[in-house]
């Protein structure tokens, strides 16, 4: 069962399955969600702080450090779509939505290559 | 199209042509983007900073904040899909495994209520 | 020797001796201490993360759970040390800066009791 | 008023003043600081997020980008003061003592130019 053939309310259950069985929806207000959140990416900058950009590239070339890597995205994951199951939110629409914003924000013609405003190499 | 229509998939696909119309990948190292995701989840809990948990519980009955709450959770979840991308991990795969081991690491009946080994009540 | 006795130089001195000891300015780009010192925030955050804001009052009735977030503090402090002696950065003079901004932006009259303006409490 | 004149206390008692002049404690528990801190970490890392590490090196190079950077600095020192305010930290004594513990996880000789035990360059 790989990501094509899951969809989003399928991890969206998994998540929701784990929460209730523990009976810890009772913590799951979004504003510890969005701490719990925080602190798992934090996990996952842990592994990057100190190499070059160019080098954390390179994770995935060491199935140990690609293991913990994907740990640590597994459980930014699993509270970014507790927050969405608490709030009732469609993310697959709310990427959407966001992505037509970002079309428009960042023109493609105009943002090619830079990453910002500020970027005018 | 909504969460019980969408693949993880699909939505790494809208992902990945938005990065690729830009020729953003040279800026998506993971260290930069798992410093871009740790931004987009600060703005997502600015919403909820000085609130109490309860009363973030109700950012759903205003309309205009879950929309900006949606929208930062969807900034967040691009970023998370990107790091994906870049590094070739199934997200459906990580999680499930991950779960597993949540599983493990937190017996439902033993952490029933209880938000960790700390939570004696 | 504490905070009455000891000047925001002392404690950069400090912080410079340990890096400079082990030759440690070469991974010290504002970029990656900046990482570092969300990560220690996090870390910072862990302690708090299940609790009412309440509850996270009462940090200092335990000993042994007020030293472990002093040292988390410490963390941070050492890491924004670490960016002012990179960028030489005067602290103080930043820190008053700051709050000369803030009595504009927040006036004590209209923000007494008030964490912002979406606070009408 | 200088890093080298002003005392950490001082520092804590501008924070105090201004927090106290607003009635503002009572959104300053710890785990709300901690969150709010986190969140000024982000601006921060704003301004590195997209470049290489060397780059933000040179950060102080333009005063408006050092302006800026040493204002989001003074934001996270804020919080972190009143975090040691509010729970009655000494922040020199907390930062002397992690530096000791510091010298005995990393002593220098072994760790001069790594910048931990997976850094074997």
């Amino acid at each position: 069962m790989n990501d094509s053939q899951t969809t989003v309310a399928d991890l969206r259950d998994l998540v929701r399955r784990f929460v209730d069985a523990r009976d810890w929806r009772q913590f799951h207000s979004p504003k510890n969600l969005s701490m719990a959140m925080a602190i798992e990416v934090a996990e996952l900058m842990e592994h990057f702080q100190w190499i070059e950009p160019e080098e954390s590239r390179r994770a995935n070339e060491d199935p140990q450090k690609l293991g913990a890597v994907a740990e640590e995205l597994a459980d930014v994951l699993c509270y970014a779509l507790a927050i969405a199951n608490e709030l009732d939110i469609d993310v697959s629409q709310a990427m959407r939505a966001k992505m037509k914003k970002n079309e428009i924000k960042y023109p493609a013609d105009e943002y090619r290559g830079r990453y910002g405003p500020e970027d005018s190499s």
